[in-house]
């Protein structure tokens, strides 16, 4: 069998990354790559820097694009702020505030963590207790998962803006919206954030291999004094009116044209309709498992109502399950692509991704193939999820339940 | 609005043609041409006739390949076999063989019709009467629609072949396997077929836009004796070694190219993986159905349990239920476009389409996304179709009830 | 070797007809089909045939679209207009009104020639000469092809409108623009034109397989009297406003979007731009083939300058040279595919198109591929050929030297 | 004007990189993607490395992919080889070894450089000589770039590794294939190299945004000492069965597809086939610039025969002329995209890159194009530069002259 094995028809791709790409993109990266010297790869990339602070909703933040995935990401904010010695504050939201706190520390910095408390988002009072503490305002800036991607826990940004400013603070508010731009709003200047960054196989619907950074006056301040060793990931040297420079070499004219295209169908679709879009899809995800786990089978793993993410559910299975079989199942069997538990998750949790080019088929299809692959491992959900999936998106049965009084759960 | 408006996601297309077209063969029409000169465009056409032939399981049948719809398949078929004033006999499946019986008119043909009984297949005893009362032997050819797509209902074409050999009857016997080649099991040879016509959007997944014919050496005989005014369709002038004149003009490079590598999709496959395939998925639809029309709201058009097609099924409503209007919100806000009744079926029916590129997950999606149409549109179907669907897939419950005993349907 | 079999890079392609596709074009031709009923496809085909119109600029035609080659389009025109028994005038230019003249006759009319003169275009004189010898208005009709695709020669429509009206005999004036839409100017109601035909493979920048008719009010007259049996080719029947009609079956919906991108790529460029690019390209041609020719070991084809087509050139060899050699070499050893002679031109000439999505590095690398291929065969051209073109396309030199004065040549 | 501004028919691109993207490899980049557990993720990655050492000639090289352009490939070099304080030979070869060796100076090594002499690739005996007097050995690696892309020069390997081995030292022996891998031989076991580093966008015929590097055992040694902080470069993390540790997060899925179909053309082609055909084609380049530069308008920038580079020609024109002019208007005008001079060389020089999916009638057509362009410029060229090129394409000349005698040069 060869990586081209025959599959029939579409497989439903419900991996929260990489993420259904729609045609108009296809074809934008399908175009022939042009000389770099070419105009049209100025205006090229022009457009992609002015989306993206639309999109991110800045206007003052420079806008980089690297050939990288979103660990590259990371590590471009981190070569760029970090100080050998310095410290960092990474709240914990699981699997991926690990990964960037332990990225951190391979270059030399501390990172300071907050407990997390699984199936909950980051607690902002722990944020706000831990820089209080920092009299010597050693924390140089402070690294956020918006959503994390392993857990489908979205942490709640204004809350952790005031948090900061509350502890009358000087640190960088650095947010990673990987797993949320163009699924959950955003806005980086409202929030007073100082950089983000992200990548292209999720929201954006672009194929892995672009990751982007924006970055405000004040981080491109600490990063002009960072003595870390880089050049690739530099954002000096990238600060530049030339293509060839803001790539540090060349520019990848695919993700590019792509990002371009992808723009343009959210600018086509709206954003506020994107954003309802996933919150709509979101919803029958989670009144899916809610009926399927009455009787105890699974349930969602993030608790409170409003931390559930819009792009991705992790669903949490009663011991004895095995969720890495049931993908197999569902995958080999019924043409459903579902993710895994990461990290300590694996064996505990799988996911189902509802971001980026989705719609309502596409997610009644994934919901009724994991119901098929479910009844064929013999899991005893309680039947009828699919059902209560349309019933949210006919408008029959709300898509969350009212969301519990604010300051109840976090 | 453009034909290009924003579709967020795949859509899930269940017309039972155009169907969806496999990314291989996407690409292969992506190709550029080539000069018709070149030694590979001999070659392509080669490999698209000899796996016509496979495909249609015969080792005699000359195959014509049109740039052209089923229509033109049809008048290929008609041009070269229905002489002016000639009888020919097009048993009755409804919406296809009324079509093909006024296009045999439109050339100054007479077609001779059984009767057609709406939800059944062809009678087989019925067209030997016919035959056995044609003492004159006036009749020419029996024009047979294998699957009419209208009524999601096949006719056996085996009994078919037993009833004109045993009016003893000489008429051609020709078949219109559009809507089935791909799907259900053919054998041009074994049937004794002597004419054979289709078309690319269904099972053989391609784009609209190429039609083909394969006649046998009687058929070819009794073309060569017709003197029906015709030149693009006409056989004997199609009948060379030489790409241009087989095509009548420019090759249809781009789809003999699909063409090739679909029927490659289809060796890599399997053939006989490809038939049980579209077996259960069909059966999937079925189980559906029946448990959404318990109540009495909706029904499988076709009544016997063995003509209903694996391509396509035609599902009645209950007076006072529009299927344009349910069709309309299962396209525009669940994404699955499902297919209208035709005809006299017109408002009586709709149809799902279950045939070519397709899997169990597209399938579920369709189902999920009709139930939450009707459910939008008040329908008072009986719940639960999509879970008994599941059933049939994970072989929790047969796909089709054990058909009734011969003889009782048919 | 399959029909895949590896070629480096990007073969030129210099055939006239199939031509190279534009990116936009394979990508709108790559679209998934949706259902027929969707509103796209009733707001793609009405882009369709208002893009056609303005091409044709005509506004008071139907347009109609086949799945068909040009053949077809041929036997559109010919199954609608041409009556048993009637007669047609088809006024000579070598290969192709031969063609069409013996599709005439295949449907049984009556073909009348004028003489046809080796690399010249129609002679208006005797075309009137026809029209007024037939006092009896038994011509029906008047079959012009615009550009003879085998000859490179382009006639002059407008004179050939005097040249009827001069006989004041009421023929329909047919055309068949094949070879030159998109190409040469035309304007269909300007030139009185009662009915067009063409194909998608040339001008329009489509793969082959979609031919098109635009007959005004007397044409559609005239089919409405005709009993030539057809159905598939019938204008009246498909005079309708439903989708399905309009095709006669299933429409082919990659065509379609082929041709709304196609269209609009030519009105992006300018229609004006278009014609001018395909002038200069022309010129480039000729200018080479002229030096090449000094010596006497080839010549174009045709002979009067204003009567050089700008979609084709046929380059007539010298006794001795083998013109297929010479193409097999420039094909299979230097990347560049040109034309063979057709009918009784074959080994007489090969064939350079210039038509279509064709740009200066296009042609010079085709010209240079066969000055590269003459080089292998030993064929004695006068050098500097590359050169002639390059001098043309920078404006050292004319395009095309001046033409000769007005009646001279025709 | 948008960066889809409608450009006629293919633009013939000759940057040296990015090139010409062949149709296998933009489909396969077109491939939706899958989750990442699908066991084809694991078997293409398992393709792609074996694809990459048998093209590499490495039996015993680990092979590490990046989400990365070039210079990223060159930051996972430097971040794993590179310590803080350590000395690097990096032999001095033009713009792309000044590059290396500042990229190496921001991480804190000292980078020594051997002297460039302009036009000539690297001097053996000049390394020898360093090498040798670095009698501590303090010299960790040399880093070789084989073709310097910016001078179109090619440095001999095995004469550096002779170099290396005379000196007795123990430094790593790093060699860049960015511009030649693909195109020119190589083979590192042979060669003695300890680590390699390349890119997607030249001879490999991708998109760009993705780069390689194979370490062998010395190579991965000298990393695991290595304190430099890194993350995202780390082989030793990145040395894992796990597809997505191989790749320190998300994989470039859509260039791993499209290195599959590369690698299967480099291997249907058979890479001595490819090597000969670079060869042929950098023969015809060098042809038509010896012949323009016959009165000294110009002149090939590398001065050895041998050292002139496979994959791209840089052209250094006399004073007073502006290549930056010429490549607009051969752009703008003629449709040819040559590139430009770098650093240093910007104004006095332009390149043809000749490299990965190219062939005669491109490379011809570029030619013609550049010579139209020098025509507008109204460049003193001396003319007959195309046909010199063609000259060497049939036979008729060789393609390069007999290099001087060995010794004499370098």
């Amino acid at each position: 069998m060869t990586s081209r094995a025959r599959i029939p028809g579409t497989r439903l791709l419900h991996s929260p990354g990489p993420t259904h790409v729609p045609d108009e993109v296809v074809h934008a990266m399908a175009r022939q790559p042009t000389d770099l010297a070419d105009p049209r790869v100025a205006r090229l990339i022009a457009t992609c820097e002015d989306g993206m602070k639309d999109l991110l909703k800045t206007e003052r933040a420079d806008v980089f694009f690297y050939a990288a995935n979103g660990h590259g990401g990371w590590e471009a904010v981190i070569a760029n702020l970090v100080a050998p010695g310095s410290s960092t504050l990474v709240p914990g939201t699981g699997h991926f505030s690990d990964g960037w706190a332990e990225q951190v520390e391979a270059f030399g910095g501390q990172a300071v963590r907050t407990p997390y408390r699984e199936g909950w988002p980051i607690d902002p009072a722990a944020v706000e207790a831990v820089l209080r503490d920092d009299t010597a305002h050693r924390i140089g800036a402070v690294f956020v998962v918006h959503t994390d991607t392993a857990s489908g826990t979205t942490s709640d940004l204004a809350a952790l803006r005031r948090a900061i400013d509350a502890a009358d603070h000087p640190a960088l508010f650095v947010v990673d919206v990987v797993a949320s731009l163009g699924a959950a709003p955003f806005a980086m200047d409202e929030l007073g954030v100082n950089a983000v960054m992200g990548a292209s196989q999720k929201g954006l619907m672009l194929q892995a291999g672009m990751a982007f950074v924006a970055a405000d006056a004040r981080a491109m301040e600490a990063a002009r004094h960072n003595p870390t060793p880089r050049f690739y990931w530099d954002w000096q040297r990238r600060r530049s009116d030339l293509g060839y420079q803001k790539f540090c070499g060349t520019p990848p004219l695919a993700h590019l044209a792509g990002l371009e295209a992808s723009l343009g169908l959210i600018a086509a679709e709206g954003l506020a309709n994107v954003h309802a879009r996933h919150a709509r899809l979101a919803g029958a995800v989670h009144a899916a498992v809610r009926r399927w786990g009455e009787g105890g089978a699974l349930r969602l793993f993030t608790q409170p109502e409003a931390a559930r993410s819009v792009s991705v559910s992790a669903i949490e299975v009663a011991a004895g399950i095995d969720p890495e079989a049931l993908r197999t199942v569902a995958r080999e069997r019924f043409q459903v692509a579902v993710a895994g538990g990461l990290g300590p998750l694996h064996g505990r949790v799988f996911r189902i991704g509802h971001l980026g080019d989705m719609n309502e088929a596409m997610i009644l299809g994934c919901l009724a193939g994991v119901e098929a692959a479910m009844q064929v491992q013999g899991i005893a959900f309680t039947p009828h999820g699919v059902e209560a999936a349309i019933a949210t998106l006919t408008g029959d049965e709300p898509a969350d339940p009212t969301p519990a009084p604010p300051g109840e759960h976090r």
